[in-house]
């Protein structure tokens, strides 16, 4: 199943073997939902995307070629996963980045997954990982090409658990390997790990935390240790793609799916 | 300056766009020294990255495959920098890996970069960085694809110093941007960073420990911290294509080219 590809807006299916993307994950990416040949939630995905240009020291790209090609790939498409990947563009041997770099976009269009109805209306099962987020307030927040720890944990289990959980080095709750977390200590209250040295901060969990605020809702970003989590009413997660699974199951403990999951399902979903 | 490239053997000049190396920077990768058509210390390179291929749960690579492209890469080259890479090569959108990869080998060789002879005779100046290792002994020790840090750190200053010392997010000494480092507390002793929780476990580094080891010098492998070092004897960093440089300056502070460094940079040099 090959996604359609293209490289500064030409469609292609290689990249320059000297590019620092793959040197040394010298980049960034997001993963944007079409539906019905509209992106979901643009100006948040390319507003992190130019604070995660800022972090990592990358210039600004052009945003209205970026618009313009995220455009033309969701443009017809009724279902389908945008991969918007940047990188610091090719480079001699050696970390150093160019001194004027030149940005590679690499866009790439996937078939919308198909997720069992049945994750969203009865949730899903959690796994803790063994492998753990270190701890590094320069790149954390920032959804960066450095994801070996991500793949190490998805690496951990077959199958049974739809999500696995991930804990920092130490011993705090962050996020799921391709979600980020929001859980219940108390009725009508919502709390989400902060991400101020670990994890990606999602544009999902950016929209949950401003419509949960908007209604009225108490909702700390703060730490949260995996016994209070385990305690947790309720328990989501949530990205762009899937939206908001519930959780009903981390490993021997249930979880009913509560009223705070149903509305930040139905945030999830705004178009 | 376009490198020499092959993938799998055949010569290339790009990737393809799905593969995890670019993705996630799931993969490994090796900096080789040729002198005379010769790839010095294969054997802890390739044990290097046999291990990392482990740690990773990445399948072992064909040995004699990789010692014949290696061969036919140096083969005739005076002098040359062969840098070897492994991905878990093509996969589908997301985290998890394919259950069977199929890895992909790229090999490029880059020209001999000639530094100036002074660095090694006179010593070079370290600039202390303010980017930090982040702590993960899942990753540690490995010559992994993640290396968003090491740019950071050397993006950090323009021209003065060659190098830039790195510390982990606790404070300790791990090693430079490129390098590891090695420094003398007394007279007659050594004392290397211990790699456990960051950094990556060098081929020459392991060389120099083995040899002044067998020549009864006291080589401690141990946490240090910024103080210590700054108080040692004399400094030097390693790495296959540099070899040693002794420090001779790290910010305001001056230090010798003392018998160690010497002694280091000629078992580095050694075939």
């Amino acid at each position: 199943m090959t996604p359609a590809c293209w490289i500064d807006g030409q469609p292609a299916d290689a990249l320059l073997l000297t590019d620092r993307g793959l040197h040394y994950g010298d980049g960034l990416f997001e993963t944007l939902a079409v539906r019905q040949g509209h992106t979901r939630r643009l100006e948040l995905h390319l507003e992190r995307l130019l604070l995660g240009c800022e972090r990592l020291g990358i210039p600004r790209p052009d945003e209205s070629l970026l618009r313009g090609e995220l455009h033309t790939a969701a443009q017809g498409q009724d279902k389908a996963v945008l991969k918007l990947m940047l990188t610091r563009g090719s480079g001699g041997r050696g970390y150093r980045p160019p001194a004027v770099p030149r940005m590679t976009r690499v866009l790439f269009r996937y078939p919308w997954p198909d997720y069992p109805a049945a994750w969203v209306e009865q949730g899903i099962e959690l796994k803790i990982c063994r492998t753990r987020l270190g701890l590094n307030p320069a790149l954390a927040g920032v959804k960066h090409l450095n994801r070996l720890e991500q793949v190490m944990a998805r690496a951990e289990w077959e199958d049974g658990a739809q999500e696995g959980l991930m804990l920092d080095t130490d011993g705090g709750v962050i996020e799921g390997t391709m979600t980020n977390l929001f859980a219940s200590p108390a009725e009508g209250r919502l709390v989400t790990p902060d991400l101020a040295l670990a994890g990606v901060a999602g544009v999902t969990r950016r929209h949950i935390l401003e419509r949960a605020r908007g209604e009225g809702i108490d909702v700390e970003v703060r730490s949260l240790v995996l016994d209070e989590l385990l305690r947790c009413r309720e328990i989501f997660v949530c990205n762009s793609i899937a939206g908001v699974w519930p959780v009903q199951r981390i490993e021997a403990r249930s979880y009913p799916v509560g009223p705070l999951s149903r509305r930040a399902a139905a945030w999830a979903a705004e178009s």
